[in-house]
């Protein structure tokens, strides 16, 4: 197998090792535009192929194109590839909208052409564990997801705090709670500095009575990285910060009324003992990596598709609309102000 | 001086000991219907006198009347402690509606007697270091203020979990950001078990770009309390869970953009010193009454008055209007839905 | 029964209330020579009776003295009590040599009387979860016991660090490791200040190959109390300056050789799940209080007797010996150095 | 210059990369016997030569020879290399004996050649804040200092822990304190496994009244890497397990006695603000492979030089022959058992 990787900034080494790390991967060919960043990959990886002609790689004989430029850009790339037969790799956020996601997602499956969105947190050992607890009913019915992911970041120039930080843990959540559907969200935020929102707070309600909430923010002075999920039998909590117990359960909860109590405070809760599980350490980046991989091969969808990557970009999407409209409800389906 | 105390359930006993040890207090006079609870007292408090009559309390020659009772109570006893001529302690949240607090406030106006509403947190060391911190403008301009107040905690009967809690960290905000004109806010959150909000998200907007954000929560597995004050400046942490180092201030932030920088990224980060500044260890509740008995003496208005109980009730009720129409924006001054 | 407490300074309080609190005390004398100190009681205990007359107490029908004064007078109270025939209680350490120890222990035992040596400790939730996982056999055998317990403290006049803080962790560590036999200890440290060591460190062996150490510290600027157990099953660390989860007890150990490997690295470790309990929060005093009265009613040695305190003040005296002469190692049997 | 880097197992890549990054290094030639640990440097530096002749590599005309091999060929190494008229970076410890290392010295001195030993941890940010605040006084008078350096390692096959681990830490405290003169030490371990000792506890005794104990484990299932300094104006923690605030510098101490107190507690302590000043992120290693080019070219010691290895190896001698006799005094400068 062949690939290009297009987009060398802070990312793409990273995609360049991991393909030239891969087993059944013969070639990788990267590609960037600036001269200092394909020489930074001619050090690193010597075995890597450059080149600065990004339509040139896209037309040669490469079995998949790995997209790893600013997201404005996602679209255009994505579709010459598809449109020259290959099956794509794309950073997050998939695309700048959600009619570009529909667009390339209708053309892929028309080619039978894969798309994968590199959700990599999906991937992460930690992630992985909390999706087995959650599906072996460890928790029990989850009724809220809480994420804070807060620290002094890096502005960008081309997208807001929630484009930029949210979709990791949007991702996160749709993977964990894929048997809740959404219905519709409510954001809030500021900008301070040059008019894209710097902070933001993101409250989404689902059909049953589950919740989520998500913290992003480039101005905290203390770097925060913390998932919440609280199920009516256990709850866990995920500390990415944590060099050691990164995911802690709780046999902690709220223990439902009896008759006689009903007069009483209605509700109590317990405190039980607490399990933290080994995490496997493998690079999540290589997993996804392998997962690609393994959905052409087999010709079947990878577990972070064009699908999954039109959910996050349409929770996007609506974040930008009710945050412009200071918190108003917008629905998921249609993106409707309700 | 002589103070009559009604209500002796969980904060109760703290409140008499206080008194008792106050100077200018020469006599505490204790009161509830249960008589479990006015043995407590006995036993731990000899010094105090007991009575189960509220009404006979009130109408006694006692000078002021500390109300610890359920909110819903705490009109009725405070327009009669009024009417008898005393000076109120109340505890928080001031009234369950803001009518009654505007009402409470007439009356005490016209009969000069003081209120105070027992906002606690706005007495303890930590929160005056740091409004020592802000006000001498070492922070710089204050660009958003952050809470976070969640732990596994007794469901309450009659309110829910934001009227149980949000009035801490509502006080602390408008203490330190009195400068700051509230402009509206708009609250989402869920009642997973009787009908009364477990968990809640309140974004608070000002009429400069300063923002607010406070979760409350009842059904954490982790004990978080935790507030962030972002400057342009510098920007700090109150952390209540920490033994010792409670406040840390951090000389870190954002730097603004230079011409040259425009079309790179337009805004970069710092990272500084971080100091740790000594807290005073006096009780906050010891200070409360001292500035209760001093306001009285001097007849002026507490630092925590009716006015300032007022304010936290007005956001109260804002919030279960935004939450019950899923974070629909609502006006602060006259509550409104926008 | 009825209960008479010698010494109402730092820990007198707590015991007086502990005893007023256990069923079958019907009456609890307190004494001390400071008239504030008896005021003191007077107004937090209205149940206790006062006297400042140490022999009359001593003399009166009590049933048991409880000593709660400097450690050299221990020995002194101790013996009038016994031979006016009651049981005793004793502060730690038990005495100021092994030989009042042995005295008192023999005079107890020849008129059938209780000693109760107040290593608290033991009876608290978290070393009795740790006896339980030792006795289990969750750990394997036990390898190691490493103990720090530091911050920055009170000079006491009377006594060095060791006296100070060291019977705590040595009497967990007795408690613990019943089964090991102590030979002998080396121990270390220096006094900075009024000639009483104020930082120490003591190493101790034992028959078998497992070993302890001890690190006690009046000059640290953090504070620690951490326990560390090494099994060669599992290993278990106790933070008491976690606020809820003060035990983790982890899956993670050394690897013994295959003899494939032994030409490699000889032995390696394996990291695993981690677990911790719920603590049982019971008042360590209120146990230790029941169990002293439990030792009397059925005639029987208390978990914490003479016994073992003066195993505690033998290593103390050991350490003594062994500190001024820089860590030379002392027989624990006879005291003498090797 | 041409450096010359021998031994490319689990350090040696990290000498190649940092080497290579110097600008005054036009060469760099890596060699190792096993092809595996070649092809690894092949593949991730590319601009590196190859060799498998170590005596072939030490005699041809480069500058300086890196040794990163196993201890007990330093000295073989290191005299060839000396011999043939090249510096030398040797890594830590720096011989396998105090003979060697004098020997070493010697040969260097008699050829004005230069020793470098890699006490990487003198070049490190933290340790560099810690030594300003130190010779600024800051800190005051050193009391104590306080290294505990455990967690779950990898057994080595030709040396215990204490010549695994130590040498960080006794690098440190030597640079740190080197105004103060070590006079003896007592040291203690045990080896539960391969004979080997798996933890130790060192106490070093100096001619002021000043103390420094280190406690290094194999088998502690926490890690831990935290130093205290005790001055008797302030005191100071370095924790390299925190992310952020590696450093913190207590304004805490304690009170001398005054006239007054004299017949109470002698010494009272002092608690107040805390700094953590920021640190300099720049890798140690590229600053040592720094200092040991511009040792050899301003013809003047390096920083860690054959003197500070060789002060360190006679250290490490001196804790195996107390270690021996169970914690037994040793001089320091003749190595004698006291």
């Amino acid at each position: 197998m062949k690939i290009g990787v297009i987009g060398l900034g802070y990312w793409g080494p990273n995609l360049v090792r991991n393909f030239l790390a891969q087993k059944e991967v013969k070639k990788v060919i990267a590609c960037d535009l600036k001269e200092s960043r394909l020489q930074n990959i001619k050090e690193k990886f010597p075995a890597a192929v450059l080149t600065n002609d990004c339509m040139d790689l896209i037309n040669s004989d490469t079995d998949a194109i790995v997209i790893a430029t600013p997201v404005d850009t996602h679209y255009f790339f994505g579709k010459k590839a598809l449109e020259a037969g290959k099956h794509i790799w794309v950073e997050k956020p998939f695309t700048a909208t959600s009619d570009e996601a529909e667009e390339l997602i209708d053309i892929a499956e028309s080619k039978n052409l894969k798309i994968f969105v590199d959700h990599t947190f999906i991937y992460n050992g930690a992630v992985r564990k909390m999706k087995e607890l959650v599906d072996n009913n460890v928790l029990g019915n989850v009724i809220y997801f809480d994420s804070e992911r807060i620290n002094l970041g890096l502005f960008q120039r081309d997208v807001n705090v929630v484009w930029d930080l949210a979709p990791h843990d949007l991702s996160i959540m749709n993977h964990l709670l894929e048997k809740h559907k959404i219905k519709a969200l409510s954001a809030n935020g500021i900008a301070n500095f040059n008019g894209k929102e710097n902070l933001a707070h993101i409250s989404v309600y689902f059909e049953d009575n589950c919740f989520a909430h998500f913290h992003v923010n480039w101005v905290s002075p203390v770097k925060i990285r913390r998932i919440i999920v609280g199920g009516d039998k256990k709850m866990l909590v995920y500390d990415d910060m944590e060099n050691f117990e990164k995911i802690k359960v709780y046999d902690s909860g709220v223990e439902f009324p009896t008759t006689e109590s009903i007069h009483q405070a209605l509700v109590q809760y317990r405190i039980g003992d607490m399990f933290s599980p080994k995490i496997n350490q493998t690079e999540a980046l290589a997993l996804g990596a392998n997962e690609f991989i393994g959905a052409i091969n087999e010709n079947r969808p990878p577990l972070s598709g064009g699908k999954e990557g039109l959910e996050v970009v349409k929770i996007l999407e609506a974040c930008d609309l009710s945050i412009s409209n200071m918190g108003k409800i917008v629905e998921l389906d249609n993106l409707v102000l309700v």
